[in-house]
């Protein structure tokens, strides 16, 4: 089985180091030279939307997917004639337009923010009205670790905002005072099983996953998945997808989905007996979903910007680094470190001990 | 950190998909151009010992390994006037000569099958009468799977031996009527710390190993371990080594050892907090051991010869495909399978499970 990723970054490079021993082999489209996943399978160095890279994909890939969700729709639309491409383009096309995705939740009874699609500047002065302020401006598509969004907090804040954003279509959130952020990371096959791993609370820092804490028996977990299965079933979904959740007391509110493994997932490689990138593969190759039985302690830290003090890391039992292989830069994602402690005492401390060994660059 | 490794197997391989995410990238020395590591790293295929290829390694590494002792010892010697090689061109010196290796054992106290260096059909006749029949004679080097050996059990077997073996240096042992093979996964670190997996029970089926089933908690753990500590130390080895003992009743004799990652040990990449092949790595590359804490159940099976039923085996939780990417061929190691369980009953159900999912092809 040869399966060729659009995208060529840690994602893919994780997809192919947890199944390559499932007998996959792997290709990555990815207009970088340096794109991290070629150290596990054969880079496609051309633009997501040129011919000679779509061609190159069909000619050597018996499936294809993705590890980013704004993959160019024409793209997904040739290679689709060809081939079998999961997820879908229609899933995408949902998934990658936060208005689009908002919509599905509100059809579906999920409860989200009040929201309002902005055209206009006129849209967006309306909506501060009628939703009203504090509230969250994002541009529909492309957006991502708080990027291509602005908290308007104040009238003087709308004024000029639509301008300032680029012109392109905008989302309107009101602003959820929410207790915690919470993920949930499910798959679904061909055949529409469904599998869910336990809820995650993240904790962001300047926008950035900083730390995301495995939440096994969450009293929400059962409404999480819920949520989950019927907007997988409704895209009639295949491959893993990510569910981000506003939890307030006992309510949860979807805020957005990701098509694809997540970076609040990377902890189930060692905390989970299959982890999200297996079992997303397994989905897209037709092979039978893993288990998501998860240890009792499990948290993850992203290491950003700046190399953590490895040294010490590797010193820690249960402490496992991942190092994407890319080269240290202001904010960017370089590598993530998961735990795995069955003490919970001793979970905590070394929660503590790994903390103080990042050296993280947010800018 | 560049590591080479000389030989391009699926020995390589796993040490590459074990130890990428440390930061580590990969190089492999190997003639083969089907060597199926180089789905993880760069090949350089060339003869082990064309200089060619020397220089090659020479120019990409920082630091070089092996994946099997029989490595021509030029080729050690020139790689390592120019870069740290572990193990030791002294190890590999040891490991790769059955009559090295068990009079180093006698130097040690290790106990050992009586055995005898023969260099000629007259020291078989001798060792026949003074060691006794039945026995097993041996090349003193290159054999692996019960290739290079046979069993004499009268003395027509013995006649002719010599020449029948090819006229090569070859160790008699007598026979030892043990009650089981178990062998002990070691690691050594240049500061001279040693961990030890537990010790595994090995069943092997036409001399190939067919299953290694965990024994924590072994009553001759500490014995395993002090025998392996005491070559480890003598021969200031840096990396895997693994010791192949027989038990009979309480006694364990020391067979043979192996100056790297082994077949027995597979079942450390999810039995263990960190496996064998990220254990020798950290060795060489001088990073801090990783704990050998083992899963209470845990055991492997070789995938030989043909493919099993791999939907099958997929689908059952804890059990774990790993295939090499190599193609089928009679009594050819392409695979294994390893087992995590907690519950022992399940662990036991599963075990007979998988066994019959084997489509081996031992020849």
């Amino acid at each position: 089985m040869k399966i060729s990723v659009v995208g060529g970054g840690q994602l893919g490079q994780m997809m192919a180091l947890s199944c390559i021993k499932l007998g996959v082999s792997f290709s990555f489209l990815d207009p970088s030279k340096d794109a991290c996943a070629q150290l596990v399978g054969d880079l496609i160095q051309h633009d997501y939307d040129s011919q000679e890279g779509i061609d190159a994909v069909i000619a050597c890939s018996d499936r294809v997917t993705f590890e980013f969700e704004s993959v160019p729709a024409q793209t997904v639309a040739k290679i689709a004639k060809k081939l079998p491409v999961f997820p879908s383009a229609k899933a995408l096309e949902v998934a990658r337009d936060r208005l689009f995705e908002k919509t599905l939740f509100q059809k579906l009874g999920i409860q989200t923010a009040p929201f309002a699609d902005i055209l206009t500047q006129q849209d967006l002065d309306d909506a501060a009205k009628t939703i009203g302020l504090p509230a969250i401006i994002k541009t529909r598509t492309l957006g991502y670790d708080g990027k291509g969004q602005k908290v308007l907090k104040t009238e003087s804040d709308v004024a000029g905002t639509f301008a300032e954003l680029g012109g392109v279509p905008l989302l309107y959130e009101g602003f959820v005072d929410f207790d915690d952020e919470l993920s949930c990371i499910a798959v679904r096959s061909e055949s529409g099983e469904c599998r869910f791993y336990p809820l995650v609370q993240n904790e962001h820092k300047q926008s950035m996953l900083h730390c995301s804490v495995v939440q096994n028996n969450h009293p929400l977990q059962a409404l999480g998945e819920q949520y989950a299965k019927s907007v997988l079933d409704e895209l009639d979904y295949v491959g893993v997808m990510t569910f981000e959740y506003f939890r307030k007391g006992d309510q949860l509110l979807a805020n957005e989905v990701a098509p694809r493994v997540h970076n609040s997932g990377h902890w189930s490689i060692e905390g989970a007996v299959c982890d999200q990138f297996e079992n997303h593969i397994r989905a897209v190759a037709g092979f039978p979903l893993g288990s998501t039985k998860t240890r009792d302690n499990v948290a993850l830290f992203n290491v950003i910007g700046k190399a953590c003090d490895e040294m010490a890391l590797m010193s820690i039992e249960g402490a496992y680094l991942h190092m994407y292989h890319k080269s240290e830069k202001v904010a960017r994602k370089i590598g993530h470190i998961t735990l795995v402690e069955d003490d919970k005492d001793l979970f905590n401390q070394k929660m503590a001990q790994i903390e103080a060994l990042l050296n993280n660059d947010l800018g």
